[in-house]
C-alpha cells in the first residue's frame, strides 16, 4: 500500500512559502508514516521527512513511491533551511510554546495554520474513511463479543478489559480513548472513571469506548440494562427519548447546516420531552486521527458541515444519582447526507 | 486517600509569584486531581484547580483535605487574576505556543519553569514510588501469566492483546506506551511496530511493554526462546552479553554518578565484549506520570543521579535481519544504590 500523504494538499492552502511540523498525529497526516520523533518540511519541491535512526530505514522503505523524501536528523541545518523561506506555517496548537522560541531564535518566520489544518482534516478521504469504518466494525464486533461475557459481580475494569481485549485480537491498535464503563448511577457522570463497582442484578451499563485502526479513532456509546428488576421505568422512558433524538439528527442532519443547527435537532427534541436541562454536553464532536477534534456539534458551532466530515452523534440525558444515557455512532456526512459507520449493534433497549 | 498535592513544593523552588499550567500531568502531580480539561494555579496561598462543571463535583470530593480549591472554569477571571502576579512560572516545553500567546496578550508575564520541574518532578516520594512499584508488579504478573498462553501460529497483535488484558484483569488502567511484541528478526527493530507476523517455533520474541497504576507507568522489557532450533548460539553469547551489562548497572550504577556514568557500565562492558557499536540507543531514561521523562542515561547525560529517581536499565544489542536483545527493569535509586522493582520475572534466558 502506498502512503497517503498530504503535504501539498495543506501548503496549497495556506499563504506561506514552506509548512513545518513535528508533533505525531501531524507527522503522520503529512507524509503517511508513523514515528514518534522526527518533523516535516514540506514546500513546492515536495516532503522532507527528518527522523532519527531508529525509523529511517523503514520510512526509506515505506516513503517510496510518494513525493516525501526521509532524511536522517539534523536539527541545525533544518533550522537554516527553514529560515530561508519567506514564511513558514505551523500549528500554534500542536507546536510547544519552547519550540516557537527555538524556529524564533533561528529566524524562522512562523505563521499559524490552525484554522486552514484543522478544516482540512475535518474533510476525510477515501483512506480515512476506510481506517474509520474499520475501527468502528471493530469496536460493534468487540462489544458484540463482550456482551455474552458480562457476569454479575464483574467490575467495570473487567469488563472494560474483556471489551478492549476482544477488539485487539480483532486488530485493533489499542483503545482510541480510556474506556468507560459505568455501572449504576456512574453513568451519571459523562466522564465517570471506570473502577472496581460490582455489577449488580439489575443495573444499567454505560460503555463509551472505541478503538484506533492506523491510527484512526472509532467512538461509540451504549447503554443497556443487566436484567429488568421493575425499577426502570423513568430510564426506560428517558432511553427512548434519547435514541429518539439519536435517530432524528441522522435523518435530518444535512450537508450544510451548522454545527448549531446539528445539535439543535436533538436538543429542541429533547427539550420539547422534558430532557433539555438533562443534555449537559454538546451533540458530537470531529473524529479522525484525533478522538476529539474540529468540527464542534453545539450550541455555538458556526462550523458549516461537510461531505466527508466525521462526527458523534451522541446525545445523553442525565439524571444525578440515578442514570445516565448516551447512544453513540461515528457518522459521516456523504451526498449531503449522514451515514452510520455502526451497523451490526442494536441501539433499541438491549436487556441482559 | 487524601490525594498527593505538590504545587507548595513547586513553588518553593521557582523565582515566581506563581506558577500556572494546564496539561493533564502536570493538573495531577500539583494538584492530585485528574481531569482532562482546567488549569491550575499555584500562589502563596495555595492552589486553585480551575475545571469544568464535568469534573467540579468530583474535584470538590476529592481535593478535601489538601491545599486544593476547585472552582468552576472562568478563563477571562483567572487571566485577569494571573496578570497580576509580578510573574508567573509555567512549562514551555507543555504549553502550547497559542496558549503562551493567551496568556501573554492577557498580559501575564511568564517564565519558563521546565528546568526545575523536570528535576522535582523526577525525584519521586513514597507514594509515587508505590504507583510505580504496582504497574511493575502488574506488567510482571501479566507477563508470567501470558507466557503458558504463547503458541505456535499466534500474531505479534494477539500475544500483545492477551498480554494487555492480563495487565487490565491485575488492575492496570492500560498500557503505558504501545506494546511492542516482535517475533524473529522483528527483534531487530528497537522500536517494532507489532503486527499481523506469525510465530514460528524456534522465533526469538522480544516483548517491551508496561502498564499505568494511578497515571504512573512501568516499563519492561524481557527477550525469549520460543523452543530451540539449535539455530541460537550467536544469539545465546549475546544475550548473556547484554543480561551482563545490566546486571552491572544494577550492581554498580550508584547514586552520585552522572546519567553518562550510569550508561557507560552497561556500554563499556558491550564494547569489551565485541558489542559495542550494536548497543545502539541509551542505556535508559526516566519513568514517572510519563513513559518517557527526565532524566536520560546516555553518553552526554551530566544530569547526576539521586536517591528516589526512577529509570530504566535496559541495554540492548541488535543485528539487523538476524536478531535483537534487549534486558529492561524499571528501577529506582534507594540509600545510594540500585533497587529494581521487578522481583518476579527471570533475566536468565527463558525457553518456552
Amino acid at each position: 500500500m502506498v502512503l497517503q500523504t498530504n503535504g501539498k494538499k495543506i501548503l496549497q492552502n495556506v499563504d506561506c512559502e514552506a509548512v513545518y511540523a513535528s508533533c505525531e498525529f501531524l507527522l503522520q497526516y503529512i507524509t503517511g508514516f508513523v514515528a514518534e520523533n522526527g518533523f516535516v518540511i514540506v514546500d513546492k519541491d515536495g516532503t522532507t521527512l527528518y527522523t532519527d535512526k531508529r525509523y529511517i530505514e523503514a520510512a526509506e522503505k515505506q516513503c517510496k513511491g510518494t513525493d516525501v523524501t526521509p532524511v536522517l536528523y539534523k536539527r541545525d541545518e533544518s533550522m537554516k533551511r527553514l529560515a530561508e523561506y519567506k514564511s513558514v506555517g505551523i500549528s500554534f496548537d500542536q507546536t510547544s510554546h519552547i519550540e516557537y522560541v527555538t524556529l524564533e531564535k533561528a529566524g524562522v518566520k512562523a505563521v499559524n495554520i490552525d484554522k486552514q489544518l484543522s478544516e482540512l482534516m475535518s474533510v476525510k478521504n477515501e483512506f480515512e474513511l476506510s481506517c474509520i469504518e474499520k475501527a468502528c466494525k471493530i469496536a460493534e464486533e468487540g462489544f458484540l463479543a463482550t456482551l455474552p461475557k458480562i457476569k454479575e459481580g464483574m467490575t467495570e475494569n473487567e469488563v472494560a478489559a474483556i471489551l478492549e481485549y476482544e477488539m485487539r485480537m480483532r486488530g485493533a491498535q489499542g483503545p482510541s480513548f480510556e474506556t468507560i464503563v459505568a455501572f449504576g448511577a456512574h453513568a451519571a457522570v459523562p466522564h465517570h472513571v471506570t473502577g472496581e463497582t460490582k455489577l449488580c442484578f439489575g443495573d444499567e451499563i454505560l460503555i463509551d469506548f472505541g478503538c484506533r485502526v492506523n491510527g484512526y479513532c472509532s467512538d461509540i456509546t451504549r447503554t443497556f440494562l443487566f436484567g429488568d428488576d421493575g425499577k426502570h421505568e423513568e430510564f426506560k422512558k428517558a432511553y427512548a427519548a434519547v435514541l429518539k433524538a439519536h435517530t432524528l439528527v441522522k435523518e435530518n442532519l444535512k450537508s450544510g447546516m451548522t454545527g448549531a443547527q446539528g445539535d439543535a435537532i436533538a436538543r429542541e427534541y429533547l427539550t420539547e420531552q422534558g430532557y433539555g436541562e438533562l443534555f449537559t454536553h454538546s451533540l458530537g464532536h470531529g473524529i479522525g486521527l484525533n478522538i476529539h477534534e474540529y468540527p464542534g456539534l453545539n450550541t455555538k458551532s458556526e462550523t458549516v458541515l461537510k461531505d466527508g466530515m466525521v462526527f458523534s452523534d451522541e446525545p445523553g440525558v442525565y439524571v444525578e444519582g440515578e442514570y445516565g444515557i448516551r447512544i453513540e455512532d461515528t457518522v459521516t456526512l456523504k451526498n449531503g447526507k449522514i451515514k452510520s459507520f455502526m451497523s451490526l449493534t442494536d441501539r433499541n433497549l438491549i436487556i441482559l
